[in-house]
């Protein structure tokens, strides 16, 4: 696959000031910005994308669970190669998350409108519902939805934090949209999002090439010991939950370490009772997140771990009950469009580095019906879903152009359906 | 020393209907008590245990502190033999936690009235406001103030969980006495006490002869590392606090079995910051509660602790702060007088065992200005500080037993100062 246009190039101001004025709705102390989905706030972000949208001569859908598709035409029909993201912020949400995806998709249709192009297959921009969750559960719904993963009429009934349903909401903030959900498959699907996390800075490098999304699996282990008086307690005769937790706590790191790999392991929630300084605990919650893009080894991470637990059950006299939170295996991307983005980047001069997402994105879901992958930018120190997440801006424009070229190189490739042969 | 009537037996029966009858004011289903220091359900207690001094003929006081004491002249004046407890209770206590030592204090004077023996020393049965802490703090306030162990006027001072003033309290119920505080040292004080652990049911042993009140230290630990996304940041680069946490849980377990003998160590409390399934905790906040009957070991254990949160900032890039919550020296009793309840609790065929007390009790102030030691009853599960609290009668009897024939000893015992030599 090759770009035919390959020395267009982005314009990175005004990128930056499209994503600039998008954060001034919802706006937060720091820079960032709170547009829960479906809310005010996010009613007023999708009218100004959409109002960008139109400007820039894109057709706009908006389908039943109110996704957003800007479409371009093509020299020819068929199906659209699509980017994309979300607008939609966690609650203390920075500027970058999501919405660099959806204005850098922007950018890429103001270059070719600038340069005359027109692309063979159609080009299309898309922002997804809640990809979020932060209000409706579960996160990247749009997505979801998009593709047959959830019942429209399942998403629309999910009632949020605050007791509203997405259904009203849609409604309500005029996004109920009517063309149909499941939507129709694009020929390829490329995301560009920041990295939202430390791994291309620390290597000094400047473009991510995503290989994949890392499986996760959410558990939150309940243990029951005895609740004892620490003064009159004999440690001999303790079953300390509190104890058990931290054993855990010290066996997943180690557990992580010895898988090596792309092995996460977090205990992100740790609650003691009764909760006094001079009480034994009697009782721990805490939480596991395990992460890694081998269906198989997170697997085998989660049966360590139950091992683990039956050996400290008996060691300790403690009974521990497992609950499993969320699951998701390990997505994928296609193989060359991923060497297509690496390929890209290294064409234009930048440093490159492949490496698995270990957070959701919108593409994840795309994967299941047609070719996806991701761009990756570098996070200053990893921070994301922070007002103080920072992208350089040579970076975000280093990205906009990996996402140009590659769009118009998927864009111009291979038989399109439909088509004249 | 030795008892002059070894042939003196309490009766069973009605200190357990006086346990019961205290138990029926501030009453908790399960059987146990919510008697709070200077509620009106404590005047209420007081008013009966009060009522119960002046039917046994005893000469009751009110120090200015509120503390009680009934005393029972001797054939010759002087120091009194003292013995006693406290009658206050926490929110969830049990029904023999301190008013077990009230009572059979009060059944010993009843046998001397029945049996008409009047002993060489006075004999005075006290109960201590406040021993509990659980509405002002400090715990233990009465009996420290009447060694001395803090001035009366920031005792009245202080201000309880509900905004209240133990001064104002002890007005409005009645029981602002005009005894001085800091009070006279009695000649010996003994208290018998429920163990509130479990060593003596796991042993078998009717009777503990306690040596000494553990040395308690209390800390809070802060560990500030670094927050970040469960996902996207690998095990290498991580700063987390909750992982730094765990390690110092599991330290502590090692240096307790290490150390051996009485040193024990908890962690009861224990906070992740935000507190999120996917994201590294950045910060942690926990307890430690070390405790140790030998004053240089439990310093050692804080050393040693204090030690292995250095190496530990180091190794994972964590700043850990300490800060004390309470420090209490270790307290021996009299060595004499705990051999005095060792060997009447085996002239009366009850199996012993000596340890020290890991709870705080008012014997360890009265220590400060007076021989003084404790006897121990054994608690069914080591449950305390809750309704569930249980001590078979038989072994309540066995306590009290103990308790009449070693104060009969003590009252008999020396030369009295003051009396015709």
């Amino acid at each position: 696959m090759q770009s035919p246009h390959p020395h267009l190039r982005v314009d990175g101001a005004r990128l930056l000031r499209r994503i600039a004025a998008l954060a001034e709705i919802g706006p937060l102390e720091g820079g960032g910005s709170n547009r829960l989905a479906l809310t005010d706030a996010d009613k007023e972000g999708r009218d100004l994308v959409v109002t960008w949208m139109r400007d820039l001569g894109l057709e706009v859908g908006i389908d039943e669970i109110g996704n957003v598709v800007g479409t371009r035409a093509g020299r020819e029909p068929g199906a659209p190669v699509m980017t994309g993201s979300h607008i939609d912020t966690v609650r203390t949400g920075g500027r970058y998350d999501g919405n660099l995806g959806v204005l850098a998709g922007l950018e890429v249709v103001e270059v070719l409108e600038a340069a005359g192009v027109t692309t063979r297959r159609p080009l299309a921009v898309a922002f997804f519902t809640n990809e979020e969750g932060s209000r409706f559960q579960p996160d990247m719904m749009g997505s979801l939805a998009y593709v047959g993963g959830i019942p429209l009429e399942e998403a629309l009934d999910v009632t949020g934090i605050d007791g509203a349903t997405v259904g009203d909401e849609l409604v309500r903030i005029g996004y109920a949209g009517s063309l149909p959900c499941p939507g129709p498959s694009p020929a390829a699907f490329v995301e560009l999002h920041i990295e939202q996390g430390p791994v291309l800075e620390a290597r000094g490098v400047t473009i991510g090439a995503v290989e994949g999304v890392q499986g996760i699996s959410w558990q939150e282990l309940t243990i029951a010991g005895q609740s004892n008086h620490a003064g009159t307690t004999p440690m001999s005769m303790r079953h300390d939950a509190g104890f058990a937790a931290a054993e855990i706590v010290a066996h997943l790191r180690r557990l992580a370490l010895e898988m090596g790999g792309h092995q996460v392991a977090t205990v992100g929630r740790l609650d003691l009772h009764p909760d006094l300084v001079n009480v034994v605990p009697g009782k721990a919650v805490l939480t596991v997140d395990l992460r890694n893009t081998d269906a198989a080894l997170l697997a085998s991470a989660e049966a360590a771990l139950a091992s683990f637990c039956r050996d400290l059950e008996r060691r300790e006299g403690v009974a521990i009950m497992s609950r499993s939170l969320a699951r998701l295996d390990p997505v994928e991307f296609d193989p060359d469009t991923v060497l297509l983005v690496e390929q890209t980047a290294k064409g234009l001069g930048h440093s490159v580095h492949r490496l698995p997402s270990g957070a959701g994105h919108d593409a994840q879901m795309m994967a299941r019906v047609c070719p996806a992958a991701m761009v990756f930018t570098p996070s200053r120190g990893g921070i994301s879903h922070n007002p103080a997440e920072h992208t350089d801006p040579v970076d975000l424009e280093a990205g906009a152009n990996v996402l140009l070229q590659v769009l118009l190189a998927l864009a111009e490739a291979g038989r399109v359906e439909g088509a004249p042969s």
